[in-house]
């Protein structure tokens, strides 16, 4: 069987994309997906999303992470899906779809993609950081020279320690400067990445949280590229979170199987 | 402008493949190349190869490393573009084709795509090892414990060594076992391959002129998979070499630039 595909990156995360309204690809077969997400031998990827029917919204997001595994949201996987539902004229400037973790608004313009988040009100104090869940869950510490830290090491280390090993948990150290900047040690991928969408949600919301940030809409660094987060804030609830960045198509693509 | 392309592997090299046969691919655009074999924001590949046309052989071999530049031989890069020609039916099961070192022989069976190399004949003792140039430059080193040597750091030291420094050398460390395995340093790409074809051609006659090995051809285990060098040696000159192994397409896609 041919497959066709399209390689989707937004601030260095990058994804296979797979429209498969007609349900013919084997979600069951993790082998074939961390292979088509290996770097020499397959096409390579953080992760495959796969574009499926929805009975009532737009379309369905599927999100595998590069193990093969199917995984909670990723934040600039569905930015890229919102692109990729636009290149296939399934949507024009707005979306609604669904994800693993609920119901997900799009916004598609010219110069960006925005996907929103579900609303956070659970924030906790762990240790030096902030816990928040944001579709996948995150703890965020602020360092002072971010340039310098060995985000593999200190981020495996947190990860690891006795509050997170059983479930594992993304690592995010930011640094507030005159712009806010980040680096993400990701759970699965057991390693830093060059961005995280959930990560960067989390971050502008810990950062709000502790009173670090008057901005809003807020701009992150990563080491990927550039991403905004707007938000509402009422009670220690955060409503109407957005996460906004470039996401393009790289190339399309045909494989056997 | 669309350029479509084929990616490539052979025992874990990747190459992006361009049949470029109307000679419309600026060679001089190195941005672009190392953009293209860039892994996340691009397609991804150890290398680039076009396939031209040549006056009196099958076709041209050019070859780029990842970082946009035009470089010395590759063997791996060499077996794939022979099975690419073969997908375009330029060739059948025999080729003989022009790369940056001259004139190459190339086979295909089902089982496997052989390329023959030059001819060897200057093989120098350095150090503890062994020097031996068949298309690029390499050194050769037997260890005893393969496994859990540091590839990279001996690798880089060698390289970056007084007798190497200016012009760089691929380094390879190997281990006289049940069957011969081996690890690749590569310059270019400074850091562990999963597989380096001049590297294991250069092992081989190494091993050979070393005394090591009787069997011939002989099977040489790499990272990324098994390859197989035969050659004729009569007073300290290698004729005849081949290197063989499997090599075959990961998928097809087009980019527009």
């Amino acid at each position: 069987m041919i497959i066709e595909f399209y390689k989707y990156q937004g601030t260095g995360n990058d994804f296979i994309l797979i429209d498969d309204r007609e349900n013919e690809f084997n979600i069951d077969d993790r082998g074939l997906i961390s292979a088509l997400c290996e770097r020499r031998m397959g096409i390579g990827g953080d992760g495959l999303i796969l574009l499926r029917e929805h009975e009532t919204l737009d379309f369905e997001m599927i999100y595998f992470n590069a193990d093969g595994k199917q995984s909670s949201m990723c934040g600039n996987g569905g930015r890229c899906i919102i692109a990729f539902a636009n290149l296939l004229e399934m949507v024009k400037t707005k979306t609604t779809f669904m994800a693993i973790d609920g119901e997900h608004k799009g916004k598609i313009t010219e110069e960006a993609i925005a996907l929103q988040m579900q609303d956070v009100s659970k924030i906790e104090g762990v240790g030096d950081g902030l816990v928040i869940d944001t579709g996948s869950p995150h703890y965020i510490e602020m360092v002072d020279d971010l340039e310098h830290l060995d985000v593999n090491k200190e981020g495996r280390r947190i990860r690891n320690s006795k509050e997170f090993k059983k479930e594992g948990i993304n690592v995010n150290f930011v640094l507030d400067a005159a712009q806010l900047q980040m680096r993400t040690y990701e759970r699965g991928v057991e390693g830093e990445t060059l961005s995280c969408g959930t990560g960067v949600v989390a971050t502008a919301i810990a950062m709000h949280y502790a009173n670090c940030i008057e901005d809003n809409p807020v701009s992150i660094k990563t080491k990927g590229g550039e991403l905004t987060v707007s938000f509402e804030e009422f009670n220690g609830t955060y409503r109407n979170i957005w996460l906004i960045g470039e996401a393009s198509m790289v190339y399309a693509g045909e494989f056997e199987c």
